[in-house]
């Protein structure tokens, strides 16, 4: 089974990346390069994309969430950047080309990180004039919790304090929920929040994200292992030889696919109590359990 | 001449920083406790001070802003963090003790900086009440432009890519209102736009801010020449060993100690023309000029 992403939003984000983020004839360049050369680094912005499908879902039109969408890949780019730094995770590579820091300098690589970060509030306060300010505050408040230490600051240190001999599932879940599926909610939350979903509505779409992240997270472990190097951008098996602490490792290979496909069977559940269209949060669940790379 | 500094202030953005700073007893505890040791390293809280004594000026309660005051504490500490860095300009020691990084690793470092940076924004949009939500979202604004690539980190990247032999006026003053300026002059407006000044007194107020933002950076640059281990906490003479590019290198001391003083006597020249209780900013403004450390 294939399901089509909806590849429509991935172009309206990436035009809208190009224009929000400042332009490298900027003085000092080599910081804007920089920033600009991991933001375009390809990638399917799936961030964005449940950004705006949780607006869409609430009846949002497509360009009022923008903003915030972008800034989600902000954060998402600078996590990367500073995850793939020579004392952190040192990776070479990554979606097929150099990282941030092989090009240009694990110092500038630092700084460039540093702005993104910065830039996604900025962006937020300065142009998401959908919602009101206090809905835009709540929003700078989903961004700001879910990438601190209670988010994915806080997940990627037990993901580097952890190493494989002593793992457990609660680790691996800690770890995963943090790094990655609090961000993750954060946009699936951000969209309906700009979007004026009711209280009950939040809830479950929170509840609906929780559930995708965490399959998200499993199907990534996955397809580290068996994935090609064609398919991931980078070698396969790179979690296990940095001793990455991983789903498949801890619950064997079986165990982490069925249950990848039970979160997204329970996501899809959720979405059935929202009494709206939610057929495009449903794709996207399909999406997740299919995919490839 | 010695001018009092509001010691009475710097105690309550301690106390404050305590309480809103997350406990080390959370998992994981390494994360938490160097954002501990790094924010309670000591110092004399600059920047809170000026939001605080901002706000009071424009009769607001010295609790109001005190989130935003303690956001850019967090944000200022966060900065030190990474500057600190081996990759940047690999200090040892911060006032007095081993930098971050020395004694948490360079990985834990990087991500303590980035928890800090998350935490301001979530300290503000959390508890920053006093204001109206459009208020407040101008104060994160500001914040989020003075920490970017317009503001701290661009003038960090060009103090970094700046060796004392290509060294010019342009260049120095460059660095040095992004990397200092740009956060103090957030201090001073985010505390005037929360106490709900007018926009005439915040252009004033602004331009003293620019002022003293100039003046504090070339002292601190004298200081770093001519201080004591005692006074700056860390050996004098580190700028010329990092081949830093300062004002006294530029202009010649003599020149250097003048433009200082003439700064200041602009950003107190520029209080005259606002209608109210300038004192506090004054006497800041004073004790730039004659602090040894």
């Amino acid at each position: 089974m294939s399901v089509e992403y909806p590849n429509d939003l991935v172009e309206k984000v990436d035009q809208a990346l190009d224009g929000f983020l400042p332009s490298e004839e900027i003085y000092p360049q080599v910081l804007y390069k920089a920033m600009r050369y991991s933001l375009f680094a390809g990638g399917k912005r799936f961030r964005p994309v449940l950004v705006l499908s949780s607006a869409l879902t609430f009846d949002a039109d497509v360009e009022a969430p923008m903003p915030t969408a972008c800034a989600i890949e902000y954060i998402h780019t600078y996590s990367l950047i500073h995850d793939d730094l020579p004392p952190v995770d040192d990776d070479d590579y990554r979606r097929g080309r150099p990282t941030c820091h092989k090009v240009f300098g694990v110092d500038i690589a630092i700084m460039a990180g540093d702005a993104l970060f910065a830039e996604a509030f900025s962006l937020v306060a300065r142009l998401q004039k959908a919602g009101s300010s206090s809905k835009i505050l709540a929003v700078i408040r989903e961004l700001a919790e879910a990438s601190g230490p209670g988010g994915m600051v806080g997940g990627q240190v037990v993901d580097m304090i952890s190493t494989d001999d002593q793992v457990d599932l609660e680790t691996v879940t800690f770890i995963h929920t943090h790094k990655t599926g609090r961000l993750i909610k954060a946009a699936v939350r951000s969209g309906a929040i700009l979007a004026g979903a009711s209280s009950n509505e939040l809830e479950l779409v929170s509840l609906y994200a929780d559930h995708l992240g965490l399959a998200f997270q499993i199907t990534d472990d996955i397809l580290d292992e068996v994935g090609t190097l064609d398919e991931l951008g980078k070698a396969p098996g790179a979690d296990k030889k940095q001793h990455k602490v991983t789903f498949p490792l801890v619950m064997g290979m079986e165990e982490a696919k069925k249950t990848a496909e039970e979160e997204i069977k329970k996501a899809k559940m959720t979405l059935e109590d929202i009494r709206r269209d939610t057929g495009r949060l449903e794709r996207l669940a399909d999406f997740v359990i299919t995919r490839s790379s």
